[in-house]
């Protein structure tokens, strides 16, 4: 079968791998759609980051491996033991091992499991035709959630738990900064929990047309002062969450000096390195800066749940491409900011 | 009287200024000890920042002010209209003027008031013989809780307040960066809340005597790589609160670096410019940075109560001075390190 294989930086291949079987409690999937994420875009020109260059404590795999972490598809064979799901259910996959021993694994966050590993970083993934999964990954997808929508759970999920850790609800005030697929998957996570008034500061006029387009109210920070236009909106009080989706000094300063008292920023990106913070401005207000990683179980449902309600919507920032063209068409025009979220399909029948 | 009268940076004089008499909903104080804090050397040799040049919104009040907002003493006549208090009773003022009117004060939290004053910022307070202060500023001293420990109330609440938010308990473990007056304020009280395994870094040798002498294990950060030795003494888990009462680049890295997943950091210091600040750190453990200010009328109640218990102890790191040598013996001492908590006794009978 064909698979998106990983060997190092810069060196991505689609080769011709073995047909993987499945093991007890283990399922294989044939994939629909596999989403590339800023992380794979990490890994293929920073790399190896994650993906690891000795045995993994949780999956014994090491380079090389087949990328991807964000995808649904359907069964076509289950493992010994495997019950509850059978050929033909169509599914999202979770792709978190976790040690299940730890502290946080015992407290349910297994999202910060001491050892995490990713199916698709530590093991086979979903670029390719076929992957095997544990059965705990599995979450079943409703009829009317589409294979592509299925393929956007994961990076929805990450988005989808940093909208939680805001603590807002109906009637309060967010901003985002950045509008990228977290940006985005932010928006529609605050719309499912009820909030009316959320702003979108970006400053690419591509990217805030495309949030524009399904209903967000956007501000472009290099035209307009973001903390002053909340501070106005919010009487004074500020803004009820604040969510770093951007990953860069500006959006921090803006977000910190944005939020509330004692209500939080939350971080979700990944720095690249330190970032010069104003610190004064979370003791001036006993704001705080809240970091969030990943999803649990939980995330999960609650996006399959939402995109059953039609929340979600991939008009206008979503492009499929074929396997083949994963590199020049995906990972290429991701990094040179031509295409916002790409989902590759692996099958040869495109 | 005599009164340390600030009058603008490097300009503060022991003033003879008119004995102030109480009006109504108010009471005249005879000051006992009014403790120098880092705000007032701030204003010294920096200011005016928080003393205000024009009228303060909720005092009407401007420069030049008497300083001093650490302060306990003896009710010597009490306003119009005052009830619940008599001349005799001994107090410690809680000194923070607030609106009552923003969504903050509406949420009992007006340390964060959007207009907050402090008497002896914004009005004449605690280094003087005699201040007046409204009623809802007093807090009543146990017989057993002397005047020098009632000025020591205020920065004890300060850090009371921070280790509040640092959420733990019997049985958690903490690290505190920085053994100045709000460090060990900080220890002080995480003693008085059952904490066992408190760890203190402070790179000063004089510090670090200081509260080791009051029972802390300390760290030098310069000879052992602290959050190495958090990880290494909570098997991996980190702390379950880090608290930086330093301010520093060094002690942000460190205790973000220390902390367990999904716990916090606590901010509580001034800082004087942005940091750069390892975000990944808070992102990969889904920890937060929280930022502490002040205090409120539960955090000095709950120190006044650990007082009466005899969790605070002076030894070793409280001077007391006279208010004529408050700047040489006060105010240069502290800026030189050869203080590390000066008390100022206003009073002509020293």
């Amino acid at each position: 079968m064909k698979a998106a294989v990983y060997y190092g930086p810069n060196k991505l291949e689609i080769a011709d791998v073995p047909e993987p079987q499945p093991g007890p409690g283990t399922v294989k999937v044939k994939v629909g759609f596999n989403g590339i994420c800023g992380t794979d875009l990490h890994e293929y020109y920073a790399g190896p980051i994650f993906v690891p260059t000795e045995p993994h404590p949780l999956t014994g795999r090491e380079l090389p491996l087949t990328m991807g972490h964000e995808f649904a598809g359907t069964i076509l064979e289950v493992g010994a033991g495997v019950t509850g799901y059978v050929p033909g259910d169509r599914v999202a996959i979770e792709p978190i091992y976790r040690c299940g021993r730890c502290a946080p694994c015992r407290a349910g966050t297994y999202n910060v499991c001491q050892q995490i590993g990713f199916h698709g970083l530590m093991s086979d993934g979903g670029m390719a035709e076929y992957t095997i999964v544990p059965v705990n990954m599995l979450h079943r997808l409703p009829d009317n959630v589409s294979l592509e929508l299925g393929a956007l759970v994961e990076p929805m999920a990450v988005a989808y738990h940093a909208a939680a850790l805001g603590d807002v609800g109906p009637g309060d005030t967010a901003i985002i900064f950045g509008a990228g697929p977290i940006g985005i998957g932010l928006w529609f996570a605050l719309q499912g929990m009820g909030l009316e008034s959320v702003y979108v500061a970006e400053p690419s006029s591509t990217r805030r047309t495309a949030i524009e387009a399904l209903g967000a109210h956007t501000l472009d920070p290099t035209q307009v002062d973001v903390s002053a236009f909340v501070t106005d909106v919010t009487d004074g009080r500020g803004a009820d969450a604040a969510f770093d989706a951007a990953g860069v000094k500006s959006a921090i300063e803006a977000a910190t000096a944005s939020v509330g008292a004692r209500r939080p920023t939350i971080s979700v990106a990944i720095y690249e390195k330190p970032l010069t913070v104003p610190l004064l401005n979370l003791v001036m207000n006993e704001s705080r800066l809240q970091g969030s990683l990943c999803y649990t179980s939980t995330d999960f449902e609650a996006v399959i749940a939402l995109m059953a309600q039609g929340v979600y919507d991939t008009t206008g920032w979503v492009t499929t491409v074929r396997i083949d063209d994963v590199i020049n068409e995906g990972f290429e025009a991701l990094h040179a900011g031509r295409k916002m979220k790409v989902l590759v399909d692996p099958s040869d029948d495109m």
